[in-house]
């Protein structure tokens, strides 16, 4: 195989997107271009209180119309699904509102028709009577409340190892409580030469990938196909069979190109709906959601996050205190799993004796959180890391050197017992320093316009435990496929997949191809999710590729040639033809010991850290508040990158889509209800949004356990962005802001403050 | 796994076809069925002449046509096949034709429209003008004739090991001569008590299965999937790569459930066409041939030959000379394979010392030949059994008797020199004659309608050297699914593969998944004919499934679970979830040793043995003619069958369809021009043509090399039934005709020249 290479070196290689011209040429397959044959569209009626009783349903105008197929409700999704409700966490949300509704926005009912437009136009005939309850929508308020509980019962799923120690429990909002107990905090407080608390709030954002979700089923012979926009085709399976009571082998998931997700479209979303639909008509099914209906669907927590620190004369951080509220709104979704990973690192990358972490998932009359890029680091980091700056000009030391003398070095132990290892912290922070040119002196400017730089650094624990399989296949001319169920929805993970086997198999990169996830014939993956894919399938596909590249040694030697010969001499010798198959086979889990959930401690609660910082250098009108980030620097841990190019990228867009939730996007609400609901009214970052000058790079590191030395890197830009600028506004104009986002009227608001 | 079993034992057992429901209630997906976004439908512009120079092709009539998006011609597809000649033994057949035409029908053009009424209503605008050149339509007279050269040359494919041995070459009509020479037949003719010789002929025949043949093609990022109705996934791929100049991995060819096919969609058919148009025009085409068109497409080969047999006093036959003229048509087809493998077993049944095979593969200007239901054998048995009844006739010994005197026992050499190994021809024949109660005196009846009775015996080489890879996943939750490349075409392998599967994993059926055919995930398998797939797929399903299964052993044991444990609770247990996948692969190969093509002797040219015996009871209407068939008995050695209902159910199709060709099936020609192109014209057997009695068995037999002693039985029924009943018809009336099919007309004339 050696003689395979022909001098091709992949890994390390900035390369372009297998799927770029595909795409560029329109020829990329979406579910939303799938049309079957018979195909019927849903529309969903939706809620329009945010709890209420529902008294009646009339959906005989809806029916009336020309046109209109069906209308279901509720009690047609019964007879096809004993117990329809599902969720990754709990079994709480309803495949259609049943006897409830707990947000607006929560389907109630589904109008099908073979035409799109008159779906929508009966679905607006659809008449729903509610008998409107208490609604809470605050998360603070809601962990305490008694007069708005949002589930009357408490169902754990039961499926994820880790969340296990979920409760069943009556009568209250706490989905999950986590906590995280090292040393003696109180002892500690006592002790500091200081303490400092401060309270930091979040705004309720969304994901909003310009392919809204969407799903099709396709009813078969006592099994269904869904060909669905998601991030964990495997899950899908799982759960779809569990709902309909059907062995995982008749239910069969397909998913092609993503046009984004950013964990909207992870566990389950549609799929339910469109499957229930389909078998109850016995006709293909399909649902898209439009831009506003993604509102509606599955959003970022709001947050609020108290933290006090014990510190000494000299700037050592001797204890931390956090308490963390989650809005997770009316559904746990991933929630509970978002409150407990990122309870890991709530206490941020520094060394610190004495940790207390609480942190709350709580249920709200909202529509529901879940998973977006970060997994719940980047409203932990905007927290800890406005905290820290606020410390470091409190106690008068620049808030590099406190970051300094705090950082948790390699080898040392994390807040949860877990070594530090392979997690370039330092090298990061440096870097940032050297590329913000700290060490000199900065204009901060006079007169209207004034300048301001701050810098954050923040880090996650990947997830854990989890299993990916990969497939690579050898084809008798000498091409390869690699089947794996990992989804691209544009982070590039094909052309990562397809690296890593060309470089084993020492093939060109035109001789792979990468077959998208079919759960039929892709081998399990448990998800495309919080930047494990590089490191876990990459893994996954190393060895699968190892494996064949294996067996064509092992058959070159059987029929008497060198183990360098080419793959097609060795399967034309033994074949007598262009026949015959090579399949190797590649896992990949990382080892896990499970947290104690009385502690929160656990010697392995990742395989391994993402490192993201970013430095910000802003201009802030003070005669308007308008803040302007003039330049955004980012720099990350990703071990040693498989593909640089793809790597800038991926840290620019998280660090984009991180300055959008910092600047202005926030859902508005008015009684449960979103009020700027459309791109018109929630803006997110647009060309002109983006920093005259923006820098992203990674510094020189290696994770061993990594392929090639190479981990995630999809949510590492998003981590630090919110606090870099908080602290570059009070660096800049002495204002300290503690809830985002950081609009100019918060701005010019707090300028007029400090001035009375 | 023992554990596992819960008393469920498959094979043996009579099983529904797994897809039967589907197909009963209209859900089974068919290539026809499927539209694709932006699909234009393409209809073909055919010769009208059976040879001539192409001098102008006028497409402005058709291109002026509103909805016609755009004609194609020859030029067309060169811009995407540089040299667009395609075929499985040699590259004769253009995609379009190019400068000449070779057969009425043969494709001209195609327009493309998005509505095929359109398309169609084009097709017929298109002008072509041709200078007609001197046509040939018998085999024997094309075979040396100068005047009428279908090829200027003869380019051999070079694909299948085993027609290495096709030469190149100009002036000749002839595409191969197959030879076989064993012992000195001339010394042993002088030597013999008696000669006979007799020419038979067979009519040229279709397949005709209810699906026509139809093809989409759909373009990608630079590759291209192929949806169609295909025998031959992995060749469609091979085939479509070579013509394009691309890696195979770029061409998906995916296969769903088949309407039929009986050697009708083997190799190449609508798919070059189908692709090229779609990467020509960047959108998906289809092409769906009518019922008409399947009259150009490809037949089943008319053929003449001359049997001679030495035959000693007391009935042992002690040499035998056999000619065989194939007519191949225009396109060699696979029809080269054809006349090599039954070339093989041209001199039937019986332990002959002295063997001498010319067999000839002719092009004419006819619609190609090519595979149909036993691959050139009932062609065969069709001259050797009628040969054979006329021989014991002439020399007095019953024909049982004559038979019983000189079949091939097992263990003895055959003609090829291959061993006879569990070919259970004695146990067949005995059954027939049972069931037949041949030592019965047997009543002929008497004035107008008299009866007769006959047998035949029959028997095949399978297909070698091929290859079969089958993939086993186990899925967390206990299911199953088997992904082979084995196309059901209607055969009920899927369910064969399924009973395969659950009998080694101790599973229930409803927990195996069979994935039809699809290049880019289900591993190799030469391909769906010649009765292979139970034998050799069958093999590699059960070494995959015994793979699978040693795999889950050893993941008990890893943690610490008895053997016996259920898939589920070991994948629980080692996963902590509901997460991973075990994949069992599976090969199988059988030996082979090519054949000498001078002597046309090899140990090995087969690894298995197909056995078909009919008899025959009729009555005879001798004012008209008429032939009725009364009772047909069939039996078979299928060794050990897996599935006893399906395999009863192919030996009865078989019979059936030969009894359609036996007696009144036959395409009509003028002048190369198909006259009976329909199904109001020609006529298929239907239910009034279903003998009264219809016996089929199986004797008890067992393949040692199969998956659980099974062989295949796709065409053994097909075998004997045409000399079963024309030996009935001299049986009942003294006349004996050489000539298929037996209508009432040829018998009439014959009962008419008797009594002359």
């Amino acid at each position: 195989m050696a003689g395979q290479t022909n001098g091709t070196s992949h890994v390390g290689r900035s390369t372009p997107r297998l799927e770029a011209w595909a795409k560029l040429t329109g020829r990329a397959e979406y579910v939303h271009t799938l049309r079957l044959p018979g195909m019927l569209h849903g529309k969903v009626v939706r809620s329009t209180v945010a709890h209420g009783r529902i008294v009646r349903i009339d959906t005989t105008a809806a029916r009336a119309l020309t046109g209109v197929t069906r209308v279901l409700t509720a009690a047609d999704v019964a007879t096809v699904m004993a117990n329809p409700h599902y969720g990754p966490a709990f079994h709480d949300q309803p495949v259609l509102a049943i006897e409830k509704v707990r947000h607006v926005g929560e389907p109630v009912a589904l109008v099908l028709a073979s035409d799109v437009h008159v779906a929508e136009e009966a679905a607006r005939l659809v008449e729903v009577e509610y008998e409107e309850l208490p609604a809470v929508f605050g998360e603070v308020e809601a962990r305490t409340s008694t007069v708005a509980i949002v589930h009357d019962e408490l169902k754990p799923a039961g499926f994820f190892p880790d969340l296990k120690h979920l409760q069943g429990g009556r009568n209250t909002n706490v989905a999950l409580e986590f906590t995280l107990r090292r040393g003696d905090v109180e002892t500690a407080f006592a002790a500091a030469d200081h303490v400092f608390e401060h309270t930091f709030t979040m705004q309720q954002v969304l994901h909003l990938p310009f392919e809204p979700p969407v799903s099709v089923a396709e009813p078969g012979d006592r099994s269904v196909t869904i060909h669905t926009a998601s991030q964990t085709p495997s899950f899908v399976r799982a759960e779809i069979a569990r709902l309909l009571g059907w062995p995982e082998n008749r239910v069969r998931v397909k998913v092609g190109h993503l046009g984004g997700s950013f964990g909207a479209k992870v566990y389950i979303k549609l799929e339910a709906l469109v499957t229930a639909a389909a078998l109850i008509v016995h006709r293909p099914v399909k649902i898209s959601l439009t831009m506003e209906e993604q509102f509606y669907t599955v959003t970022k927590h709001a947050a609020t996050l108290r933290i006090k620190s014990g510190v000494t004369r000299d700037g050592r951080i001797t204890a931390r205190a956090c308490e963390v509220w989650w809005n997770g709104g009316a559904f746990a979704e991933i929630g509970p799993r978002v409150t407990q990973k990122s309870g890991f690192t709530a206490a941020g990358p520094y060394d610190i004796d004495h940790v207390w972490i609480n942190s709350y998932q709580i249920y709200t009359n909202l529509p529901p959180a879940g998973a977006l890029r970060g997994f719940g680091v980047s409203q932990l980091v905007w927290a800890y890391e406005s905290h820290t700056d606020m410390i470091a000009r409190r106690i008068g030391i620049d808030p590099l050197d406190f970051r300094r003398k705090n950082l948790l070095h390699e080898g040392r132990p994390q807040a949860t017992g877990t070594l530090m290892r392979d997690a370039a912290l330092s090298p990061v922070l440096e870097r940032l320093a050297e590329l913000m040119n700290w060490a000199q002196p900065f204009d901060r400017g006079s007169g209207t316009i004034r300048r301001g730089r701050g810098l954050a650094i923040g880090f996650k624990a990947s997830i854990a435990p989890t299993t990916s399989v990969a497939m690579v296949t050898l084809h008798a001319g000498g091409s390869c496929t690699v089947a794996c169920g990992t989804v691209d929805m544009g982070q590039g993970s094909d052309t990562a997949m397809a690296m890593i086997a060309a470089e084993v198999l020492g093939l060109p990169l035109v001789a792979i191809k990468v077959v998208h996830p079919d759960t039929d014939v892709t081998p399990y993956d448990m998800a495309t999710l919080g930047s494990r894919s590089t490191y876990h399938m990459g893994n996954a596909v190393r060895r699968a590729a190892e494996d064949a590249r294996d067996k064509v040694v092992a058959m070159a030697r059987e029929v008497g040639l060198p183990d360098d010969s080419r793959i097609e001499d060795v399967f034309k010798k033994r074949y007598g033809m262009k026949a015959g198959t090579i399949v190797g086979m590649g896992q990949f889990i990382p080892t896990y010991a499970p947290t104690d959930h009385h502690t929160g401690q656990s010697p392995d609660v990742t395989p391994n850290w993402m490192i993201g910082a970013t430095g910000a250098e802003i201009e802030v009108d003070t005669e308007t508040g308008q803040v302007r980030v003039t330049r955004l620097v980012n720099v990350a841990d990703a071990g040693t990158p498989l593909n640089p190019r793809a790597v800038e990228t991926q840290i620019f867009g998280g660090a984009l889509m991180q300055l959008g939730f910092t600047l202005f996007e926030e859902m508005q609400f008015d009684g449960g209800q979103v009020t700027n609901a459309s791109l018109a009214d929630y803006k997110i970052p647009g060309m002109l949004d983006v920093p005259a000058t923006v820098v992203n790079e990674t510094v020189e590191a290696r994770e061993r356990g990594g392929p090639f030395g190479a981990k995630g890197v999809g949510e590492s830009g998003t981590f630090s962005v919110s606090p870099a600028v908080a602290n570059a506004l009070d660096d800049a104009v002495g204002v300290r802001l503690t809830s985002l986002p950081l609009t100019a009227e918060a701005v010019y608001r707090a300028l007029r403050a400090q001035t009375r």
